[in-house]
């Protein structure tokens, strides 16, 4: 069988890389450009030296990018919806990372981005790129956008909850920690090592753009209250969300293991974890670091209603360009987990 | 005027060796001793390495100390109330660190230490340690009880909007992200390095014991929920509390600086922390190790009534020795910041 | 073809984890059986979480493993020596990543290790680890110990120069900086998070074990002078070694290059990392966790005769299961590359 | 007495708000003016957050600067000596930070800092600014050149051995370890945190400008080989320099003890740390933030003449500010450690 010729468009930022990385070894899939404004010349090696002794690949810029059987768009916000047409001219197939075409309302977009959308007539093309939701679409999907990282980890984590219709729907309070790099490559004051190092930084305690994506996920269109908070802190991938959720009837952990079990169990992706002993009784970023999974677990407050729902991910992995690569394989029929068997180190 | 003679129990701790340094440089205060079993008739520098250069001291044994003017009591949970009578014969005045006398129902001790108390007798005579709110109550104090530090953070964040009646009492939801030191200095396997090093460690999910002071001091009496979760994060020192409160009614973030304006505006210890520009908008605990400062801030979510209010404490001072000492210097009638007066550094 | 049953002994470990991590997905091993005597008869992800979803084997107890094509000894130092006779009748081929069998003379284990050798008799049988220097011998080889992490570091770096003799033999100075998990996975006080973290601990600044066998590759037989120094940061996985070499003649860092250019060129996992622009001009530990690559890099002194080689590997990889698993591969013939693709994570 | 009037030029980078909160809190000095282009007219606490509620200063320009009693030059390398003329104007005492008037002989200036030297005819006025060594200079002096950070580390661990005339000349080999905020306050690639976080990353194996300072103060004239790199590490704040000195004699620890002890037992600020048991055996950075110690120690390595030296500081502090602050107090008669006695934390 031919490989699926693959290009990667912005492949100098961190998602970029990762993509890059996972195509590398992919078993179906043939790297054909990859593509940056900044370095158009130079090694990819130069800005991604873990890819060294594994590619000789060069950046292109993005006006030499041929026709080629899928594009990855890892460009910032708001650039690949002015230029889409010229993609899709490009390649029959596209999956974008950026928060351009995740959100299926233009008036969502526009609040939320504070800018208007270029291509409102697309929205409804776009595929939401969490295959345990919209696996079924996306097989023949012409376009998929990948979903924000720290909405991956929420959704993941209350979707069965919200679906089984089990929690209260105004009081959800979500809280997640992130790593720096979820900031992207751009150097600046706010990540300035000095500053960064050891920061407990409350970044976005409010108005966070990936509530848009959670509401609109486990919404399913009607009102929701979602209370998110990000806050960045001393870790460069990763987010651990910790979501305080209200049960409506009294359901103890039993119950609810049955809802995630029923939800997850045949999930490649995603593991639930909860154990009685050990160090590491419920999800942990660090664990994750480089792989696809997506681990979830949960605790019982015995003096209230509470449910505390944990998830872990990275951020640039199931949180972008592994996420991204699942969606590729289940696109292209290929098995799910292609490329994506990486089971993380520890310690 | 003679300086007030003070002996440390349990001075290897963290938190003993903290109130070891602040006393040191305190200007009307002598350390007379420093109990230690462990390392009794070593040098405190042994522990507290720091202090090299700046006391010759060794530790004595329990049954070695001698009657002095006040007792800082730093000894693990549980052993204070057993030899209470004895520390009382020694000096006329106690500030005991530990969990013992902080809950004054008897009850809420035994729900969530696991325990029966011993010496219920005594638990209206400890004032509950956080000047803020007992100021009046600590100046004829026999006995305070140093208040739990993520306690401390949660506290001094709500209370003043609890007092003014502005929240609704069901659904305050509160994070802590907390430092490696809070579990105290005996080594284990969840302090172990390669496997604490960059955790994002959902340890109290629920069911933390300090949302039992939370409650008792927030709620004057009346029931409270308060949903509290522990996540301990890749730092040594420090406490950062979200607290996400629901208003009563559509408060902008002028009426809540008021609020907090009045409660604090003359308090040495809190700084209302809220900036339009700059890395440091909101608190941050990394800058205040080493001080005795609270720090709290707050942001307005313009989507829902929530409000967001962060604070940042140091867990072994403003979280223990430093609102010790700070106890100890009202109980003494000194000026409340003396020994106090170091503002932290950076970067 | 059948697949080789390797069976990994001491398993609980940090080294005996990567390597059950890196068989679990060897194209041609089978992982039979994994000891531990502490944690017999619990799962494997107990300890290794990182192996949930991955393997679903138990641990068994060193008196339950059964014969096996292959045994990896995890075990602590001066454990394999006692029970070889046992192991050598459980299977054909051994691997020891112990320091027992590391030192080809009978008095440097005594002068280094403070204890007698209790297998004398078997030191010759026993190929030294590194495969670059050992790869023939290693191919008809019963038995390999492998190599110390920070020794395989230096003499990876040093042993072209050496060779080449182009170095003043007695005025070489290295330090390598380490992380914690070089420390094992027994917690202490040493390794205490509070204590641990932030550190720059000269935990070995003379007399550091792994001299006697950087001296014995570096010297062949000849007396030799290497000044070993060892300082513990702030990291868990990775080595770097920096080290300060005298050259005999005035070489430029051409000829430098062109030395391990022959030496290296062909090498799988040795990369010469050197470059003119960019972040990471010359080795660095981070980018190699979880790979088996040593990266090798130098910088000549214009002011004197000095050249600093400077090199980097993950100790529990190429300095430790990593590099055992090349050794299992060139035994048996299998690609030298097998199960050990990974090329590790940026940033 | 009158406090005496000091103003800070450059004070908003990282050592200029170190000597800020320093001469804040100086019992004999009044802060009168601190100048920043970049941030003139904002709020000192903009950059300094740690000052909130300790100064209400807000910085000036520099062409704003009035007549005072001491200029404490924090400016960019480069700047100070262009504008000493127009500094010496306004303040009959100068204080520079920066490396203009480090080095006595012009050439050496060339050579390690690749321009011109703009005024020549005043590097002879400049007492290079460590106590330990040019106290008595100092008292008189007019302008004291504060030395660099990497320089002062190795000059005050060596300079007791090499005076003496105890050590071979040419084969000192100098390894320091260094923290991020070491290169300042300015961001860019080098110190994004995705990118800094975790490093090992040698960016000065050779050819570091202190070598230049070092040679000078150890070298009283002479020729001498001193063999330095410097590596960056996961630190923010801190020094600690790894010296390899070999002896012309075996003389052993006790010996090395007296020198030590005769050059520095009654220096406020240095001391030796060597003890048997304990974490903090050696000299440690962390232990030193904030504080105005040097701290040395050293071992004698069993196998051959050498001996390590190692000593510790924080850069920022005995490394920049609080050597200036220490020079400042000698040059005014005021007792030494004025100002300076912080103590440090631990944990």
């Amino acid at each position: 069988m031919d490989k699926l010729a693959v290009s990667i468009l912005g492949g100098s930022g961190y998602a970029g890389g990762e993509a890059l990385r996972l195509l590398l070894f992919h078993p179906h899939v043939t790297v054909q450009q990859v593509s940056s404004q900044r370095f158009a010349d130079k090694r990819v090696t130069r800005v991604h030296p873990n890819l060294r002794g594994v590619t000789e690949l060069t950046f292109c810029r993005l006006d030499q990018v041929e026709p080629c059987d899928l594009l990855l768009l890892c460009l910032p916000h708001g650039q690949a919806m002015g230029r889409i047409d010229k993609f899709l001219e490009n390649a029959p197939r596209i999956i974008d990372l950026s928060g351009d075409f995740r959100l299926r309302r233009i008036e969502d977009y526009q609040q939320w981005y504070a800018q208007p959308h270029k291509r409102p007539d697309l929205l409804a093309e776009f595929v939401y790129g969490i295959p345990e939701l919209h696996r079924d679409s996306m097989r023949d999907a012409r376009c998929v956008s990948s979903a924000g990282c720290n909405a991956t980890a929420v959704i993941l984590a209350l979707s069965p909850l919200f679906r089984a219709g089990l929690v209260q729907r105004d009081h959800t309070v979500v809280e997640v920690k992130v790593g720096s790099s979820e900031g992207g490559n751009a150097a600046g004051e706010a990540s300035h090592h000095p500053e960064r190092s050891g920061c407990v930084r409350s970044f976005k305690p409010v108005a966070h753009r990936h509530t848009a994506e959670i509401v609109q996920e486990l919404g399913a269109g009607e009102p929701l209250g979602i209370h998110f908070s990000a806050t960045a802190i001393e870790m460069v991938r990763g987010v651990l969300a910790t979501c305080h959720v209200f049960l409506k009837d009294d359901l103890d952990e039993k119950d609810v293991w049955k809802v995630y079990r029923e939800a997850y169990g045949a999930e490649p992706f995603i593991r639930i974890v909860k154990e009685r002993e050990g160090l590491y009784r419920l999800p942990e970023p660090k664990l994750l670091a480089g792989t696809n999974y997506c681990d979830i677990g949960f605790v019982r407050d015995p003096h209230s209603r509470r449910l505390v729902v944990i998830s872990a991910l990275d951020n640039l992995m199931k949180g972008a360009a592994g996420q991204a690569v699942q969606a590729l394989n289940i696109m292209h029929g290929f098995e799910e987990t292609a490329g994506l068997d990486f089971c993380g180190l520890h310690p």
